[in-house]
């Protein structure tokens, strides 16, 4: 096994978010799921856009926001998804290379647009996704830097990807990739719901030996099937090495080698935007675990990481967290 | 003069801001003036944007952003503009409508892009603006709304149009339309440099009779040549029935009549981004102006949307001007 040159590579859908706010009731009168990520069509998207408020542009994706937040902290960091050549495309690409991150996609011309999501947020800070896949949803395993696969610490992987038959294949490949060259594959599920469309391919996956699970709470008990999230980590440490599972104010348990570390989660004086929590509380525990933090000191960065993104509006960093961690004297 | 059913319409250029931070140095190495709105070309605005950080994107435009924060105050108000069938094309037009503004801009295929400017802010707070119109250089008369302009109680014009031929005449067609309807003409001088470059045709408009006067200090002073805000003051008093004269955080002073009213500009915290300021307090004193509030009145309600939109990234209000306006027992 060679010396990898990248801390965490991921792959994901590749969206820029399109935020605004509404009250409780404007999700009901547009038929989504509080706090989920809504798979919507093209039609379905307009349709919302034309009624929602005015909003602000922010790159997001899930898998693209782990490793933004991973570079903020000062790692190596690469990307994996699939733009088109629009406007959306080249913001994705744009934002995600100015901070750092390795990423090379072709836009695709004349085909679907890139992918969008609309965000809602709702005066409790909740955020409530209405997600167009665009030309994510043709995503496959052509698309796969597997140099930089090879050369990465750790694979991290969005749950999200399930939900494309062309994206779960480049993930069957991508795993097969990474733990021939003897890296770390991680896993996100990403959404309840997403888990409850793919609960057995998930189970599947992470039986055949992901190096580490990322769930939070509505996650790892729809998994399990269970309204128990004691029952559901039992579970958990059962079937994985390592599984890291969050609670949102309650902070996250880390389970591992039939050890658990309790993190308490950071405080903060306000909740604006809920967009992104989970997504760069494992960019700080990533960047922690490829730099050989004990566990404690990863969930320490990775609380530290969610509390700053819910501080603001948007699911990337507005302040370097390498300086943030540092100021907390977890890293030198 | 029939009543008008609009309160205020303006012309200006469709822009969306792409705002991201930067450090003094910054500026210098891509050869940008600080504070002011620097045009630049596709292949400058490339170079640029390969340069900078990460961004958001939110809509602006000057005029826009004006017309933005009178529907905010509960007015209401019309905008014309160019944009191009894009991404930012459509961000733009949802965001100027979700607020209530009539907008009814066919956007244009296979040609230039939507304009953008790419806005970087210093940790002072200052905004330095590096435009690139595209499709907005095309603008001319074609695009007025006559029935809109004949219906509104003001026109409000941005200055930043007088860099393009073919909008200049459609300015000066619009003018016409107003005043035969009756109505009141608004003018803003937007930038100092851009005064500079018009500066005889700034002067005959002016003194061909404009109903309202915007500036700040340097584009003032840049106006009549002078080091002196008292000298440029005077000439701006005797050149137009009113004139507003904006100088930061030394409050504003409007000139009418013979009478000059001083108004302080409201205290803030913090200033996040100057992007807007002036556009901002154009829409407050607007609003004011077309429901017959008293000068001292205008003022304030200007003061106040000022400071709301320097408390803030971006040039589009997030905060209700008419229930912050309220709260300070300005408006009922």
């Amino acid at each position: 096994m060679t010396t990898p040159r990248t801390d965490v590579t991921s792959i994901g859908n590749a969206i820029v978010d399109i935020i605004g706010r509404c009250d409780d009731a404007f999700l009901g009168e547009i038929g989504a799921l509080k706090g989920a990520m809504n798979l919507v069509g093209a039609d379905d998207i307009k349709r919302i856009y034309d009624r929602m408020g005015p909003a602000i542009e922010i790159s997001g994706g899930s898998a693209a926001n782990t490793v933004a937040g991973v570079a903020s902290f000062g790692g190596k960091a690469g990307f994996m998804g699939k733009i088109a050549d629009d406007d959306f495309g080249r913001i994705f690409t744009h934002d995600i290379r100015s901070i750092g991150v390795l990423f090379s996609a072709d836009p695709v011309a004349n085909t679907e647009p890139t992918s969008r999501s609309l965000i809602l947020v709702t005066p409790d800070g909740e955020r409530t996704m209405n997600t167009y896949l665009g030309i994510s949803t043709s995503l496959d395993s052509t698309q796969l830097d597997l140099e930089l696969i090879r050369d990465s610490a750790i694979l991290y992987l969005e749950g999200y990807l399930f939900d494309r038959e062309g994206a779960k294949s480049a993930f069957r490949d991508a795993v097969a990739v990474a733990r021939t060259a003897g890296r770390t594959v991680a896993l996100s599920l990403s959404d309840a719901f997403c888990v409850d469309r793919h609960r057995s391919e998930f189970l599947e996956l992470i039986r055949s030996g992901i190096g580490i699970l990322f769930a939070n709470e509505s996650e790892i008990t729809s998994l399990y099937q269970t309204t128990s999230f004691d029952a559901a980590a039992d579970c958990a440490r059962a079937d994985t090495k390592l599984a890291v599972l969050t609670r949102s104010a309650k902070g996250s348990v880390i389970l591992a080698n039939g050890t658990s570390t309790s993190i308490a989660a950071d405080p903060i004086t306000r909740v604006v935007d809920t967009t992104g929590a989970g997504d760069l509380y494992a960019a700080g525990f990533l960047f922690g675990y490829s730099r050989n933090y004990s566990l404690d000191v990863c969930g320490r960065l990775a609380s530290l990481a969610a509390a700053e993104i819910i501080s603001h509006i948007g699911a990337r960093p507005e302040t370097s967290l390498a300086v943030l961690a540092a100021s907390k004297g977890l890293i030198s």
